[in-house]
């Protein structure tokens, strides 16, 4: 199947229309009319092989929201028409020890990424949602219960949401807890959300005193300037836990010093330069933890969309056309967006 | 109480004779007499104030086995007559949340030393173990059911025991887990004891060749030199735990690499310089941590010595004379110990 999509050639020259091929619809396949794709930094790293092991032509984008067009013969989640949406994984080997306990994103055969798949097992690249239409194993495709109106809002929890969701469930926030949450971007402003919907009293961490009456709309109860020394440890030993969206390199010791006994730290980011070597005295002293996630589950990424429907979560986003995207990559550089581009891929249709 | 000690009078002095006081046996208190004191490597960055803090007249040991010789009306958990242990903790506030939940190593307000103790809170210096008698609050001295002639080699229990029991308890070594621990020394040796007497498969971690057949002996299952690469990489993702007991600056990632999804690597060291800035990556892909902990709570140190008692485990040791501490020190920085010198206090008294 032609499909219109978005694709980066190299490294070097900038996302430009292209013709992808779509697989025909196999038998527990779900072909999905692609109606918004987010955009994640993610996105950008790879289109610029930032990171290793890129295949070119790249099509970025893993936060798709779509509709369904047609289903395989055995397909049984999804209906033609439903509304549904695609994240970072399109495949796993369903079958490893994590896999089974539907933890598909640490599968020990790699799970094939919904573009650039091919860096993580498999052996055709796969091409994302920066395109008009996408078909996906039944499995791998989530059901969409938000407003019509909200659709373009909800994309971003396919990847920002998860990935925030799946470290705050797996470390208990909610009532009675005490959640950090450092950074306030894409994922930040998503982990403020989910945090304080699920109950935990949440405070906010940004170097930036402009971004405090943000932080506290967005649900934050308290919000510390991680530059004053003061401010924190007015919080010293007292979070059960702390999500820290930040990937710059940093100084990790600020915030582990603000863990209670048996508190944990979650790093979501990979640093490009490693962080300053944490305090291990920091950590022996109240059985400190520092740990890492990556994305979520499919199960649990559908009990995250379920949970931001019921609850009117979505992404703050600003839309754009597919053709600003490069536009969209230079501010999201200068951290000028709040907090998630969204491309309405009707602009790529009629294009 | 006039009582014999051995003390460090400055950080350049070798440790020699010296009288200190005890306080009279008050309500709660114990009055132990001295049988064996463990020389942990605690004991010889004090002596030579190679930590912060440290006051002089300096009298270390916090692996302390004797018979109570008195104790004071109110006291109910011991008698006249029975064995007796003291670990690296004479006090704590016994009212803050983690006192209360029986963690008093975690003390908010710090718990007191069993040597140099008003460094963690307190307004005099307490001194340790070196010395023919001690003066201990009851809820701080532990019952010892071993045989007789076990008593000298349960001593090292006290701190050595307690430093590895507590994380093998709390990350829950046990059967069907598979438990790495790196090092082979006093605290490695009894790692390995406990790991593999609470059941779990045992792996050793050494950089020596020469130290197989000794870690197989304490009860490894396997030992992995750690300097091989390609023994290393046969483990890579199969641990469920790691207990890594080396304080020296070391590549973390090494192990971490070794755990599968969820593992944890526990530090019991602080490390003078840095461990190399630790992967992030590594611990994001598998959801993994990188903890500290430190000793043990007071009931969790009698239940490790009850279990001990029951098991047949004491450590290995080799037993010293009060005279040659600074002898045995020497061969502590060269490692040349097997695995923990415990010292006859016999040979003070009657010296």
């Amino acid at each position: 199947m032609q499909t219109q999509a978005y694709a980066a050639q190299t490294a070097k020259t900038p996302l430009a229309p292209f013709t992808i091929e779509r697989r025909a619809v196999g038998p527990n396949d779900v072909e999905i009319d692609i109606l918004y794709c987010g955009v994640c930094h993610s996105d950008l790293h790879t289109a610029r092989a930032e990171w290793p092991g890129v295949h070119f032509p790249s099509v970025p984008g893993h936060e798709i929201v779509g509709r369904v067009r047609a289903v395989g013969a055995d397909v049984t989640k999804h209906k033609v028409g439903a509304l549904v949406g695609v994240g970072c994984m399109v495949d796993s080997c369903r079958t490893c020890p994590a896999c089974a306990v539907n933890l598909e994103q640490y599968c020990e055969n790699g799970f094939t990424g919904t573009y650039n798949g091919n860096a993580m097992g498999g052996d055709a690249n796969t091409y994302g949602g920066y395109s008009t239409a996408i078909v996906v194993e039944e499995h791998f495709v989530l059901s969409i219960k938000h407003r019509e109106d909200q659709l373009a809002a909800a994309a971003p929890l396919l990847c920002a949401g998860i990935t925030t969701w799946s470290p705050l469930r797996h470390w208990q926030a909610g009532p009675g807890k005490k959640v950090g949450v450092v950074g306030i971007g894409g994922l930040g402003h998503m982990g403020i959300k989910l945090a304080h919907a699920l109950g935990a009293h949440v405070v906010a961490f940004t170097t930036s005193e402009s971004k405090r009456e943000a932080a506290r709309a967005l649900g934050a109860d308290e919000v510390v300037i991680s530059k004053d020394p003061q401010a924190m440890r007015a919080h010293a030993a007292s979070f059960d836990f702390i999500l820290n969206t930040v990937a710059a390199s940093h100084d990790l010791d600020a915030f582990t010093a603000l863990l209670k006994l048996d508190g944990a730290m979650t790093l979501v980011g990979v640093p490009e330069h490693p962080h300053p070597s944490p305090s291990i005295g920091n950590l022996l002293f109240k059985r400190r933890s520092i740990a890492g996630s990556i994305i979520g589950g499919i199960q649990e990424t559908q009990e995250m969309l379920d949970f931001c429907a019921e609850h009117d979560i979505v992404s703050d986003i600003e839309m754009i056309a597919m053709q600003d995207i490069e536009t969209a990559y230079a501010r999201m550089l200068k951290s000028d967006v709040k907090y998630r581009f969204v491309i309405d891929m009707e602009t790529l249709k009629t294009a």
